[in-house]
């Protein structure tokens, strides 16, 4: 039963994928382990991410959004380090076995895997007490010159950049809570504050918002593009807030960030359709599950990074600086420069 | 919270190990991505497993024993391959933090991994509503001429060998299950006649068995040594008729399994003290949870198989015969050839 399960969901929906690699998958799913071959002169990276029911997605989130954002959020991993795709093996702990539930989330996970060129290699099933939990471990490669965007190699005076609208797939999880009639939570506003934030944000902002959500896309290829330009980088999936201390703290300098071009990534893309900035800025600050990236560069490369953020037609933004200070700050609206506290997403917070 | 967990439990203790590997582990823990370099000439094998508390350990199960089995069971399917260790990327789902219970489970994790050198690289730790999960994916190498004990490659009139003795394992779970009042299930036996049959066992065959399901030992240095010998090889985690199954119908070829080279596994290491041998023979084809290694070899490589399983300390049985009919069977006591329907463990079985 087990091993018809991974037959039919698994090893044939993905067999032509990896079978499109000959020279790096020698040996895909069906025996005790998987055997990967890097190219010349490539070093191996490799990321872990667990995602469970009740704590990453809703209970009754599609099979499909499921599959697809399991591998997304991995992929993001590999793209916060500039490398590219070789394969991916995964973990499934499933309360009961469901024939449909099986196929719709092998499709979501195989349409992802096709567009980046990522076959599953092997995996292990099982069943378990109560919820879903997916495991994934991805494996990719970069060359072995390149620095892998260590978080440790921030410089003084990089501009920080962020892709896309930091805190958009908050403000998806907040519709999502909404829908549901869940309390709705995003200091320092009020669920009702929150309520009326809500109803009067437009439809195509809303539709975004739950995409950037359930349908996370990584920014693996635009990453590839920046291995010679980006010092330090991570993805978003923490909060902009908690996330760049990661950076400031690794490299033992400060982040400071400024609050006008924090704004402004959203304002160039919503125009009169803006949200009240005080909203927006909470849900930068202190969104998680981003999966975008925030990333350290020379202040000199702009004009690059902007010409390949377009080749990848995707937003990128300046939102601050490196600092000699250790620590996190903002630069407010008001010009005055204030000390940031943590305001990162803890998966074991209440 | 979630960053000085992983600090205090898992950075710091691992640490030195992945930097005693300083050309093979490049970045290990505390960026997005693990790097790794394999050894020149050398392919990367990669396997994962789920552990889920209540499926794969009693709940009630020593945290050691946990964080030591964890590693075992995917060191075990390097074993199966031939394939040296390189590091490993942890997945840990928990209900709480509970640090009393972390540090035990890391210790039993790091005491397994010293004696392997497999580093822990890089890993991820969330909430769940209940019940504890362990992911683990290891990473290993093989030099790239080596097949990898492919369980396709098995070739006709290749002799089937074991290592230790199948069902151990499963004597273990009876044994723990029998101390907690659970129900004891090993077909055709009842209850009641396992109970008899338990109470009837020494001491030192009880403790050895609860070892067995507790602390397996993966057989990963003969299994390195192996190499020119093998054809075919897996791990013994769902039993021998199920998992010698995968190599009959992979290699499109018979195994005939041999009842009394079987039994003389068991009695050769237990004398006076054998256990009923039908009993023996029912913990052999159905027991699971054994990885200890079944591999196909020529038969004309008997003697250097033995010479090289008492350099590891390891007891080496060579239990049948591949045979051109496809299919599972067994010469009997008697001498009969009968077919032998597939008895592996299934964690979908109710």
């Amino acid at each position: 039963m087990e091993f018809d399960l991974i037959r039919t969901h698994f090893e044939q929906p993905f067999e032509q994928l990896a079978d499109a690699f000959p020279n790096r998958i020698l040996r895909g799913i069906g025996d005790d382990c998987a055997r990967l071959r890097p190219d010349d002169g490539q070093v191996m990276v490799v990321s872990t991410d667990l995602l469970e029911s009740g704590v990453h997605f809703f209970e009754d989130a599609s099979a499909f959004d499921i599959g697809w954002k399991s591998l997304a959020v991995n992929l993001s991993d590999l793209a916060a380090c500039g490398a590219e795709p070789l394969g991916f093996v995964l973990g499934l702990g499933l309360p009961r076995v469901d024939g449909g539930w099986l196929s719709e989330f092998s499709r979501g996970l195989l349409s992802i895997a096709q567009q980046y060129d990522c076959p599953l290699v092997g995996g292990d099933t099982t069943s378990r007490r109560s919820g879903l939990g997916v495991s994934i471990t991805v494996m990719g490669q970069h060359p072995a010159s390149h620095q892998g965007f260590d978080r440790r190699h921030a410089q003084l005076a990089d501009s920080v950049w962020i892709t896309g609208l930091p805190g958009l797939a908050r403000l998806g999880l907040l519709l999502e809570s909404q829908s549901r009639g869940l309390p709705l939570v995003l200091p320092p506003f009020t669920h009702e504050a929150l309520q009326d934030i809500l109803s009067g944000l437009p439809n195509s902002l809303c539709d975004r918002a739950r995409q950037a959500l359930h349908k996370p896309v990584p920014r693996v290829q635009f990453s590839m593009a920046m291995r010679p330009i980006i010092h330090a980088a991570l993805d978003l999936s923490d909060g902009l807030g908690g996330d760049l201390a990661h950076i400031a703290s690794a490299s033992r300098l400060g982040v400071e960030l400024d609050e006008p071009a924090l704004l402004d990534a959203w304002r160039l893309n919503m125009g009169d359709s803006m949200p009240d900035p005080a909203f927006v800025y909470a849900l930068a600050i202190s969104g998680g599950d981003d999966y975008e990236l925030a990333f350290c560069a020379p202040e000199t490369r702009a004009d690059e990074i902007r010409w390949l953020g377009s080749r990848h037609c995707l937003q990128v933004t300046p939102i601050g600086r490196v600092c000699s200070s250790e620590g996190m700050y903002l630069r407010s609206l008001d010009g005055n420069v204030v000390t940031l506290s943590n305001a990162s997403f803890d998966h074991f917070a209440s």
